[in-house]
């Protein structure tokens, strides 16, 4: 099935969401938008009246997560809806597709159905969820998590910032702590579309990407302890430099990821990404580090290899240089299949509006991860220039997105029963 | 000659010291005592006062360094002196040894040398530069570097701290903003006593070192830029990261320092002391780091060894994973060699004394390093407990004091041309 979406209606939510917390950025177009500001407040406000002009009945629940459902004529309102959103909040100078792109876009597929006189057995659920990006109040994926059982709701609203304001208070300064919980099990399939932040789309010249698996994620938390002493005045044999111990676990996690790459996963990802050094001065031997390494595939095994290099190495360097390590595991996701039935949907949907599609696994968490743990989720990817994400130069062409919008329409209008009236 | 030290004023003027400034540690005694603030100016006070109590005459010079000299009975004022000392600042939360030991070792000495009718050909002067410790206004060496003619007094008061509070301001504030330039190229030779830092003499269970070469330093300030990307999204072939990077030159300085070490010279040290990441997130591939490396040997080749690795893996790192590098070397001290005829005065006095004494190198630099550029100067050492300084750890047993004490005392009798009467 296709339909015609309206490229120019989409552009303008897109952009008019864009002047909330809009910043002043060297190049492209950027804004901060943290869950429970003003900024959000504003951009949370533009969708109510978007979805109310959409004829869609709103509804905010406890943490903020916003919700529209079309229920079209003559069809059970209590039917598990077809949902499909994304999220309006940003990183702090992040892009302005990056949520937004996903939010209106679904918006966008309704009102385009309407339109063609598409008309589906179910009802259809536009979902903005409450801080995907994890900048003030939780690690990311919040209202999704709560949606999908896997938090409570006086959990989430107990979460504070690092200035002690709770979540509650925060949803109750913007006027969006609302009442109830949205929940994801209660829905028939769900639809994200995304910016890719990789550029497999762009690389291949295809406009939708359609996710087969969200991979795991895996963060290690790892200290190592030497002893600080005076750079001039300490014997390199009377050394236990945890910087050097550190340097080795650096190049042994990107080793080993490099090796899984090399012979069984090619999605496989282990990176270093943070590393704090004490005293952290150039005349004293260092004497502490902190690590945190991020490691991510679609297969957990691959993933597992990546960790076990991990401990092996620490092991080591506690047996050869005589440093102390602690390791933890604080977060761990295994990797998330999205629905084949939506996935085919997506690629059904493509064919029929004459716009190419691949296949193509997320590195990037999202909020469908929450989701699929409930019921059947799919996620779809739009190109990201340069594959660049959380910054201002943030790009996606508006051609892409009215693209991968016509795709997400046609695959919601398919898994909703639809046909044209 | 032997000369009898009164341990417990020595003692007593240390412990009295050791009062200002003074921090609750766990474990220990700590001070704090940055130049030009309210507990620097009661260890001058006492200085001062402890001076006069011995007959010497006190001068302050317009950077602070205080001098009391001591002319003997028939010796001509003007003739150039021998003068010893240290300083009385300390790091935050230093020790109480570092500094205000070699100042009241060689008040003991001149006291000591008085009462035993002890008659030099010169007069004797003892010292406290300002500012060793480069915690304010510098990075170190302030007051001896004016007094070796490498930095003007008017270049030194202009100094300012975080705050802006000028060098000048801060002893003014105190009253130790004196007049004139204390001129180290006037004194026949110079001894300073200092607390070892490292355990040379706690292993070797000597009480006196005898510095044979304070070592050269250099410091390499080093930029690595890849760039930033998202950890889940970037595939590990399209990655530039940064912090990988580093870890190689984090491992390269250690491998080139253990080389020197193991191949020409035994007193070679290479760190990577500091290492700031950006942006520093667990899931986010390493864009930037900064590293800052300090190279240290009696040779000066052996240090162009390490540095010239530490260029050579730059290079490398460039070519093989696409990073940008900066390499600045901003400071870059020669290795000092002591004067001979000072430390042999040091062991015939350990000798008469009954003291063992033993030849070292210094890895720390000392306000010696300026001294000996423009006079013969030396260094002495006493025992560090486990090595440790800049800490409430720091430790030398009183007996240790009061043993290089004699020894001080005695060279510098020695070397001032001194008969018992």
């Amino acid at each position: 099935m296709t339909i015609s979406v309206d490229a120019d209606r989409l552009r303008d939510d897109i952009e008019a969401t864009a002047a909330f917390g809009d910043i002043d950025a060297a190049e492209g177009r950027g804004r901060t938008v943290l869950a429970g500001t003003e900024p959000n407040r504003r951009a949370r406000e533009y969708l109510v009246d978007r979805m109310a002009d959409a004829g869609l009945d709103v509804t905010v629940d406890a943490v903020g997560n916003v919700a529209g459902t079309w229920v079209p004529d003559g069809v059970d309102p209590d039917a598990a809806p077809v949902a499909a959103g994304s999220h309006l909040d940003s990183v702090p100078e992040g892009g302005i597709f990056d949520g937004p792109l996903g939010v209106y876009a679904a918006l966008e597929a309704v009102r385009a159905m309407r339109e063609a006189g598409v008309s589906p057995d179910r009802p259809v659920t536009v979902v903005s969820f409450t801080e995907e990006e994890g900048q003030r109040f939780a690690d990311g994926l919040l209202g999704s998590s709560v949606a999908a059982g896997e938090r409570t709701v006086e959990e989430a609203l107990a979460l504070t910032d690092d200035d002690g304001v709770s979540l509650e208070a925060a949803l109750e300064g913007i006027g969006f702590r609302g009442e109830g919980r949205l929940d994801a099990a209660e829905w028939d399939a769900w639809y994200e579309l995304h910016v890719e932040q990789d550029t497999t789309l762009e690389e291949a010249g295809v406009p939708v990407g359609v996710v087969t698996t969200i991979t795991g994620i895996t963060h290690c938390e790892v200290t190592i302890r030497g002893e600080a002493n005076h750079a001039g005045a300490t014997h390199m044999d009377d050394r236990t430099d945890a910087l050097a111990a550190a340097a080795e676990l650096v190049l042994d996690v990107e080793a080993a990821a490099n090796g899984v790459v090399a012979t069984s996963s090619d999605s496989a990802v282990g990176t270093v990404g943070s590393l704090d050094v004490s005293p952290n001065a150039t005349n004293v031997v260092p004497g502490l580090v902190e690590a945190g390494v991020d490691v991510r595939d679609v297969e957990y095994d691959s993933m597992e290899t990546v960790v076990e290099a991990v401990r092996d190495t620490l092991a080591r360097v506690e047996d050869e240089r005589g440093v102390d390590t602690e390791f933890a595991r604080p977060f761990d996701l295994r990797p998330t299949p999205m629905a084949e039935r939506l996935r085919e949907a997506a690629h059904r949907a493509g064919a029929d509006a004459g716009l190419d599609t691949l296949d193509l696994h997320s590195g990037a968490a999202h909020d469908t991860m929450h989701v699929a743990d409930v019921t059947d989720a799919a996620l779809l990817f739009a190109p990201s220039r340069d594959g660049i994400s959380h910054n201002p130069r943030e790009w996606t062409d508006w051609d892409d997105c009215a693209a991968a919008t016509r795709v997400l329409a046609g695959a919601i209008a398919d898994v909703a029963g639809a046909g044209a009236d």
